[in-house]
């Protein structure tokens, strides 16, 4: 274990995954990332959203045997379901194996408790120390739209039409054995940087939204967990290969850069990369810190580890001084936040 | 006029203002970044927070007298005063002369109806067109304490003394005159990218406030105008002097960066820069477009004028794409954002 409130941490970027790719194959590739992590001393291991197939929203699968393969199933009755589910449970037992938390992503077919079937893109952390998968997030800034355009030369995005925006809010949460002092710290006293780490999970667009960053902000979230696949080049957007490629790298990084620094946290962002399917996914992983820099990148469009040793003490510099929110923030003038979904525009001036 | 949706705009940076520099000086220079502005066919000028006079919350002021100089008095049944102040009288008569729409900012000492005086540090815009003051806005983030540390070696920062939190939200405007199809626009149709633009303010600390950002970006705001004096280095931070300059101008762009692609809207952001009263702030002004791209950026620490031609239409691209926030926001996740003020963290795990 490492010293007070350091812990090493990696993203666990992936190379592409073809519609054809074999499932072994990926958990294979997977496995590989966390022996390579438990060789340099990571503790945690962040992996891309929809990290075991292809993302298969860029298709228009109409048969919903097809689509059902891509899907894990959960329900209520069964907490344990995803535990021992065999496209998984190689990576939850090599990870208990290591003593390695991870935070993954896949799609869910949840079950309620009226038999109601949702599916979510989802990503869920797994906790070593507990064996047990210590929270989910579903994604709630769903891209894309829902009917397919259907034209020649266009990608589709189809995350609308395959899953229903996430119904858990961004849930923080505690990750037990990480950190030394966790051990140290008073129960009753939670002032910023003391216990176990605060953790949160973002997945893909919801990284361009800073109301996302900010309600993890706002539980005093340490270190948020993402991962992507987004789009390098789509043949119906502006520019050539390499423009569209950029901006996109940029767009990323601006993102994940902004949402650390205006909530002082740091972040783990890993992409799924390559060309997938024959669409273009960025790469470009990064763990950022509170200052907003990165502080590791990926080098290559394959899977790929991303280390880095952080040190969660320096989350406090920005959280007790320009983003001390008890101090500075001004509530009573966000209620067009919450009030308003789409743009209201003022009026146009009458013509003089 | 300029073509369709095509305006040239600038960022007119100021160099430090000293304490002992008289008012005509100041003036003087400002006026003559309006010629250079003229000569140059801008339409829009962005002066720096508190333009008239040095950074003054930097300094203990216990004179009453002393402080007062600092401020122009306004009051409900005074609504020309301002207009009419000798302080800003030659910028308003300059910028009408040569057709120059401007944004400026300066401390404000407002009596209200009730005879109570409140202080706000405040932007307001001048159209030229009607010759009149037509929106003003009031600092709502400030920065810093209310209690000086009277520390040896120690910048003080003393907003939260000098000024009142404003009170008059993020009130985005449409300003007549700087576009050619607003009057092609009819009155009934407000779709984006229609009719005059839409501005708003912000100054300096709102900058790094994505909430600020928001509230103009819900109003389809096209085009943000920002001041800032934003401290290059004190003695009580840590890291030398190139150190926290680095540090203070990428945070800096970060956020203009961020906060212009996140809302879909350009954005032109003045500094008041170089050693004033000793203290060192930094220069950086920058133009943004809604790619978060910088389209120009100031290359002194003096008076400078930073000049960009910028298409409005450019905004449309992002605010019926990624950021169309109809589409994609989903407000009953975003409570925690108007209902707590300062971040309340999750509980300590009980010890295992």
């Amino acid at each position: 274990m490492s010293e007070d409130r350091k812990i090493i941490v990696a993203a666990a970027q992936l190379g592409p995954i073809q519609l054809e790719t074999p499932r072994e194959k990926v958990l294979q590739r997977m496995l590989k990332l966390l022996d390579d992590a438990s060789s340099q001393g990571v503790r945690l291991v962040t992996f891309p959203e929809l990290a075991l197939t292809t993302f298969f929203p860029r298709h228009v699968l109409t048969d919903e045997a097809e689509l059902a393969k891509f899907f894990e199933p959960e329900s209520e009755g069964e907490p344990k379901a995803l535990r021992a589910s065999p496209n998984l449970k190689p990576l939850f037992d090599k990870a208990q194996g290591l003593g390695i938390d991870f935070a993954v992503g896949y799609a869910e077919r949840w079950t309620d408790a009226a038999g109601k079937k949702t599916d979510y893109n989802t990503m869920i952390y797994y906790s070593a120390i507990e064996d047990s998968i210590i929270s989910k997030y579903r994604k709630v800034h769903l891209p894309g739209s829902y009917e397919p355009f259907n034209r020649p030369n266009f990608s589709e995005q189809l995350e609308k039409r395959y899953f229903t925006p996430g119904d858990l809010g961004f849930p923080a949460f505690r990750a037990p054995g990480l950190v030394n002092d966790a051990a140290k710290a008073d129960s009753k006293d939670s002032t910023p940087g003391k216990g176990d780490p605060i953790l949160g999970m973002l997945i893909c667009n919801d990284r361009r939204w800073p109301e996302a960053w900010r309600c993890y902000g706002l539980q005093g979230v340490e270190l948020v967990l993402e991962g992507y696949n987004t789009t390098g080049y789509a043949p119906q957007n502006r520019g050539d290969e390499e423009e569209q490629y950029d901006l996109a790298v940029f767009h990323h990084r601006l993102s994940c850069q902004a949402g650390s620094y205006q909530n002082a946290c740091f972040s783990i962002n890993t992409a799924k990369a390559g060309v997938e399917d024959g669409g273009l996914l960025i790469a470009g992983s990064v763990i950022v810190a509170p200052s907003g820099k990165i502080v590791a990148e990926s080098k290559t469009r394959d899977d790929e580890l991303v280390v880095a040793e952080i040190d969660l003490c320096d989350c406090a510099r920005y959280k007790n001084g320009v983003f001390n929110f008890a101090k500075h923030r001004r509530v009573e003038h966000y209620s067009p936040i919450v009030n308003q979904v789409g743009a209201v525009e003022i009026p146009l001036l009458s013509s003089k």
